[in-house]
């Protein structure tokens, strides 16, 4: 593969990727859409389902990491690092524009959403959500980036860790299974479902990032925007979600070179 | 291909779409169905499913795009636009087929639903409600085509342009991956999750036409059909679920044409 | 296939899917059942899944027809009627072992919600139940057989046949697929995800028997086993889920022979 | 298979099966968790796909049995017993070790769950939960191991017997379906969504382990972990899911060696 063609096929994976996964969040939590209050299981499928849209739409391009976690597990795996720069710049450059698209696609929900004084001045009933103000995270920061349900470093990055371990030692697998050769049309539709099972089971504490790229690119966006209302970036969470993840695939990579390779 | 086997499989398999597709509305929103309130999940995952069926089982005969906006992307891509107009009338024709069974199996529901007064004449608690019905969209047009939670002619053009572009660009990759040559039984499910995932994340706003067969098929059907107290059938936002993924459709061929092929 | 393999094949297969297609619906329904009110969408992907499970395990042995309409479509477009009544019968004889293995998976549950006065003497706060229980239909009945909402022997009857045409042309358009040869293991997912669309889109009005066999079966040993307060079996209704089935398999034959063939 | 391979593959496995697993159920329960009351569908969901993940992972290892009652019936089938000792040692060790991850994963909704007075100390609105924690069953537990509604030895056994025997026979019968070869990447697709199938099917009275390791791991790590106003473990029903899945599974390889060989 060309780096040209692993640059444009990385953007248009991780800004699809984004358009879906942030696209389905804002689905579930914004007033004035059809989909509100779909719940968790909504937001787990729809991020497993962008996913597949993703991969499987990029694959024949740039092998469609998308992930910067799954781009440094392959580097180590492979011994190769030549392109890393290239996934990562595209990665993050997608991922940007994807929130952007979400934007777009929901720009009269978010209006409606955060002029909307119950919601925006809401007295805040859980103490939670008084605390994630006080962090600097504004009530739609969500569709953006991920943030703890409870603040502690050390868990906070252990499930990263521990849900990109997942995510990473099942793509770097997938060679050895009869779907074979990377990314083909089936193993697509497993990384998919890994997601969602990520998702599913790993996402309750940290909202399940498992993707410096997810999380760093829509944050930036969540900066730029011209959102009323639209409260702080959270700044300071800003790095689990990228060390962890990055963590979590280097520690599926030296699993895979001890038991697998 | 021959014209005849494309027209008929269009309409057999648009027919499929509609009535599996509208039928999850239905089953959703009448009163007296066992699956009233099953909510937005169900209907994310009743439309791909709807896809997965009309696709696989007309694949055979036409190729099964059962929506224009994909004949139109691949009439782009390919170059020959000689099979077009078959292809469109099928489909057309074929939702219309399908929005007619919807109304026989729920025949009854349909006459419960529309003869409940509290449903019918219900003083309209929220003001989006008022609005809808003040634009001509009567209590049960959902279950035929679709409308926007918010009324906004450039928000609701892009999130269709943007569903269906999502939709198109997967569907013109899928050659280019192993389940290769079109849509083979992998890739018709493929696509269906696609359309889940479309649903999930795009449809929160327009209730995600993504095919301008699907509706205004059904609308006409709809401003056809005797039904009691069935109010107007919102014409006036009619041409966007025509237009935008017309626009979508030919916006992921030219993409397609720079970065795939 | 020998007609031993035939029989021994659907017996185990339709008593496989009636286990787990009656166990969702006992999962849902009953009293002290840890997945009590789970919803439309379980009751679907429940027998959607019992389908995938019954099918793929049985295909081996008999082809894994496991509905007598299923059957009467093959039989039609093959012409071959000469292992009918050995499919048939192995599909009665094994939906009755399902129905009664789910009174054993469920024996605690099913006492305990016909002994708690609430459910079993409960004053009837919706006209349909009051109706249901007039013509014949105990609390729990629903757990075998499949009854409507609004009985209407017209309606009824045309949202059996649809459902069950669906079903019909999709399974008889596999071998036009590249998943070939019936039922190979992508051909069982494709039907259960078909079954799972059926469900969730045409369930609505009737509960979506699709299947002779499913829906009489488990009403005879509704009406044979020692269940308190089990109320009737509701036997005025039930030829509906037998003719309209059988009727539907043969209308997708008919269109087969004359569209697909 | 080297033993170290199927040892490492295995203990690999059922630590990804368990930690997935067990983490739905944290995620679906505990307080300050995103995913809290997500419902049995995603529980259902979430071990399916946690057994899709880990077998598709360990697959190339071990084959993935991660299971002593698939374990079990392979060799009650193929006669060979030489590695079974090897099998279940990594299965219960991975389990165990799934399960710490689990309680580090989550550890702070741990804490914050069996702090909170409401929770811990309720006063017990249902005789169920009155009798549990008779039994012994800490507020907790069931992220660890499974726990009747009801208790009655004889129907526990046969609702595990009944949910390990369908999973049985299903993992026996893939070498005779196209997937052959045991457990392919389409093989591992089919298993989980069984075990989808029984959780939604058959889960409802027991809480479906099906599996000796899944229940006896956890249950010993549950014992040992030092958790704030945890409980008992319920050693009482510990037994049942052990016993209960290894004659599920011997039930089926005998009808296997009886109908299908």
């Amino acid at each position: 593969m060309s780096s040209s063609d692993i640059f444009i096929g990385e953007t248009i994976g991780t800004a699809l990727l984004i358009l879906l996964g942030g696209g389905v969040v804002a689905a579930v939590v914004l007033k004035a859409s059809k989909a509100r209050n779909a719940g968790w299981l909504a937001i787990a499928f729809g991020w497993g389902f962008a996913v597949l849209t993703a991969v499987y739409t990029t694959a024949p391009l740039s092998g469609a990491h998308l992930n910067p976690a799954v781009t440094l597990g392959i580097a180590i795996t492979s011994g190769d690092w030549s392109d890393v720069p290239v996934y990562w710049g595209g990665q993050v450059l997608g991922a940007m524009i994807g929130a952007t698209l979400v934007w777009i696609a929901y720009y009269g929900q978010f209006h409606a959403h955060l002029t909307d004084k119950e919601i925006v001045g809401e007295p805040s009933a859980e103490a939670k959500a008084v605390e994630a103000r006080e962090k600097g995270a504004g009530p739609v920061l969500g569709i953006f980036s991920t943030g703890p349900e409870i603040r502690n470093i050390a868990q906070n990055l252990a499930t990263e860790i521990i849900g990109t371990f997942v995510l990473v030692i099942a793509v770097l697998t997938q060679g050895l299974n009869d779907s074979g050769k990377g990314l083909g049309t089936l193993g697509a539709l497993i990384t998919a479902l890994v997601v969602v099972s990520i998702g599913l089971s790993l996402g309750g504490p940290t909202g399940y990032a498992i993707n410096p790229a997810r999380d760093l690119g829509p944050r930036i966006v969540h900066a730029l925007l011209p959102l009323p209302n639209k409260g702080g970036s959270d700044w300071s969470y800003a790095w689990i979600p990228v060390v962890g993840p990055l963590a979590g695939g280097a520690l599926a990579a030296g699993l895979y070179n001890v038991a697998f390779a």
